[in-house]
């Protein structure tokens, strides 16, 4: 059975298996006060220019977004989103949970674009009655977004000034950072994010980590976060669990060529696909590949691979998901090819 | 100076008016605990064909939506509503700030349609990541909606049937029953509202009432909502206060006559629009009115009558609303078609 | 029947009621924007020395404590309050339904001692594990206390010091004010309150008004109030109903003259069970008096009089209230006593 | 240096990291619907002696109690804590966020007796106002509690007679349950606490995991507790992270074993520092241990050993917390009592 479901089938890249052992019995103070942890923020601030940056881990990416937002947000502000954004589709209700409203523009290509931003804004203000309206306070977007698509740098440059024009902070979530950042043609990197967003995270879960995410703020924002991450049932007591699996992601750009499997591994997958004729459902330069399937195909293949549905296009036919990984195999692309 | 701003800019009816001085120094016990309100329950109960029903009177109708929709939701529930519906865009997110998503669905001329409420509600639990989303606990719907439409009894019929398909309460907002239940042609009264509805209120301050709106459970549904009241600081202390005005209001059908005089006024000044040429943004059977004003036409009208504002049409023309209400009178109709 | 079970058991002032009567078909724009209300402020702020304070009317106290706290207070914060305190007991978690836990420090005679807050703070502070506890982000406190009793000037000067040194705001809930304010030998009046609080509310409902209690923030503190008070449910449509009546209130001080009625009446009434010999549960100066009853001459009274049951003391005493108000009239004082 | 502060210093037991190494490139599917949490889930089940119980992985304390709390208690419902409880104190307001009170009842020795519980309960109920107060929901203890104390079985089966009385369910924080399992003389054990609790989680933090608690439902309780999981931000992606070491830990009682070493550990120190004539805060006979040191002992100590600071005793003494765990070797406690 090949497994293509998702990228977060694996557990960890070996290195950090190996130091996890190395320092497995290293007493180590809690709560990311360790010097592990210290190691680890030092990189990451390294790798995205912003040497007074503040960097927190967390463990997963639901709990990231909804502890960033309900952070940062005051009670009668809400966060503008993509309506196929993940804080608006697959977190439960988990950033409403913290009081505050998703407001949903409609996704091009899985994006926000800075001009629907900007009309929304214009029109808040523009109306009379926008004091009772729930205030846009924050900007989210995700790079790679839920469709795999990816900003460009003028793209992400123009939401920066429509935010900074009012006066909110853009938060970017990057649970499938290195897929975005080992692109190719891509011009977006760590130091281009961290110039444009107010916040992001470095997703680590589904890259080469046993789990875990690196919150970012460039520039520090709010003193009190680790409260905030504390009452939120996000801090680790053993964060420097989280801090060594950093520590090695970010040692010898291990980050990034995990991101460059994922990308090499979904090239051959996408370029044999084409080959066979199959069409896709959106054109996605990262590691997810929406592809057509005819109903009787996709249930021939399912006694031989495992994937995602994603939606039923027509009658006949549906949208499914293969996504490969920093752990792919060239062998299970070849494998696969095989089964179509 | 003419006003048809809104159909909330004049006090009490006097028979309200009267009734309060004459109980003024009558020493009543708190907390809607009082003969008064007690009679004025019997009342609305009676009104509305449901001799076991449960009534609470409430102040306002933010303060009641957000009261019964955080009171009667699961923690992981949200409420669909018209993406048009005052919850989803003029309560400046009290239903999240309760912890709770507004799943919107496109309106139809303001209403929500059972068919499109039943594809949601197929499509979710079709998703076999649905554990993952806000599960649809509730439908929310206002009658007459914010764009002054009706629902037909078929409509709240069918709306009342996927409903009850899938257990989850039909809520209705009120804010201004008494003009649907006056509008011409309508085949809905309180009846079949409460044969239909979970739940819904029964708007005083748009109507004859200093404030205040009467929520009717048809059948008890939440054996602590007092509770549930007060907690949102919602109960009144001087309940009878609010009593008195519905147990005034259901006394010999004032409710349903100041609906009367609303949509008495509305339909001169409807004619009076059409006569002289107006075109209408959407035909609605109710005490608002939305009209097309060409922009300086729009200027010269503000000199001498106030109104509101709804969204600009085009570069040159305006969408504005002018609001009939219980104590519109005809002289004042006739005095603003002069202006027109 | 007497009735001496609280002081918002009548209805308003015969003032308050002529002119509403008056203005009842004067139309008013909504939500607190119209001249009455300006009226109003400008009397309060007059009457408070705060010519440059903000002012926000709210319908009941519970709603007023949960939008003020919830508005002020960031996530991670809560409020210290006394144990006995309103917002610590009879709020149904108005308080935590917002986010916010409210810290408790034990009363001295209903009252916050400075000493304790400062004590508090400092423990607080001085824990190393402080980032990983709620922290101290208000003092509410209530004048006259939930037993009647007074700050003095100079315990509010001293709770204003310990709140200016750790830069948080002082709130004082002043359901019953009025009673306070007219207390024989107090030295804190309006302006004192206002020089020493950084937000307070002036109670209406328990004074004069039907209803209403009017927020005061000296110096603005947060200038997206308005839509807070909107999400909470607590922004009245018709905001002039209770702009008038603090408009009359503020008047040529009547809500004072409302006090002293409170306190002849109530000293009338502890001078006559002083003289039956009865004792007192606490001394109080204001409108509620907490007397000592036998069980049964409790049980005997309460054929011919209705108040409070406070709490047991011993197996055959129980302490029990009765309430003055501006609308208590010496005749009834007089029949209780002769019931006693 | 020497390192006492905590018992979640080191990794994990090199079982468990072994186990982690085998399966690592093993493709599961996530959330917690593979084969090995269901492996896990069965080996709970059997030491607890629930066959249809319900288990369901956490990562963390503060995390699990947030969910468990909020997922169970209705809106105007609090939860009943003892005032040492880490509820009430150390979740920097986890549970208030959530818009739930915790009800604080003074401690016995860090315990909560059910008289007290029931006490409250019989007082509360028999409050005339109860309706406009925090209804107590739940009861929720911790074993080991905060001071290290245990519970008897009898204690447990009275606090749970009082639960059942009152239909609210019993909740066991089982943070350091191992040390509570292994301790000398206990009669409670897994099957003792499903017998008598609704709900309670068995720490793997604190015990030879890396991270992780397991919740358990002796009888399913909530159907959609998945949902209000994924909400709350506590569904780790790669769930089998944390089966897999519930899966080690209950294989062979190497859980309990793991509790055992902290408690040999623990007694050797105890028993050590009483042969020097320390004396003792609080007799606990778990892995945590209270003694009393004279500041200048404390200040010469803390140049060789970490331990974890309690509360200042006098002005020239400190309580000082010193924590073994199911990693502390022998040899340290040698070495820490030479320097005592």
């Amino acid at each position: 059975m090949l497994h293509f479901d998702s990228d977060y089938m694996e557990g960890a890249h070996p290195e950090i298996l190996k130091k996890l052992s190395e320092i497995n019995f290293k007493k180590n103070p809690g709560y990311g006060m360790d010097a592990i942890c210290e190691s680890a923020r030092e990189k990451i601030r390294a790798a995205c220019g912003c040497p007074e940056g503040e960097v927190y881990f967390f463990v997963g990416g639901t709990q990231t977004n909804a502890t960033v937002i309900r952070g940062l947000l005051r009670p009668f502000e809400g966060v503008l989103a993509a309506d196929s954004g993940h804080i608006s589709l697959h977190e439960a209700g988990a950033v409403e949970a913290g009081g505050h409203k998703v407001i949903t523009i409609e996704n091009r290509e899985g994006k926000l674009c800075a001009e629907h931003v900007r009309e929304y804004l214009l029109r808040f203000y523009g109306d009379e009655n926008h004091a009772h309206m729930v205030r846009p306070g924050m900007v989210y977007i995700s790079h790679p977004t839920e469709y795999g698509t990816l900003y460009t740098k003028q793209e992400l440059e123009e939401l920066s000034k429509v935010c900074r024009e009012y006066k909110i902070p853009l938060y970017l979530d990057g649970a499938r950072l290195s897929y975005a950042l080992a692109a190719e043609g891509t011009d977006v990197n760590l130091k281009v994010i961290a110039e444009n967003c107010n916040v992001f995270y470095i997703g680590g879960t589904k890259t080469g980590a046993m789990m875990g995410e690196a919150v970012v703020f460039p520039k520090p924002l709010e003193e009190n976060f680790f409260t905030i991450v504390k009452q939120s049932g996000a801090l680790l007591a053993k964060g420097w669990i989280l801090g060594v699996q950093f520590d090695v992601l970010f040692t010898e750009e291990l980050y990034l060529e995990c991101g460059k499997n994922g990308i090499r591994t979904a090239s051959m997958l996408r370029k044999g696909l084409k080959e066979k004729g199959y069409s896709f459902y959106i054109e996605s330069p990262t590691n997810q590949i929406f592809v057509v399937l005819e109903n009787t195909k996709m249930q021939e293949l399912k006694a031989k691979v495992s994937f995602s549905f994603w939606e039923a296009l027509d009658e006949s036919h549906t949208v499914v998901r293969f996504a490969t990984s920093w752990a792919t195999q060239e062998e299970e692309i070849k494998e696969l090819l095989n089964c179509l």
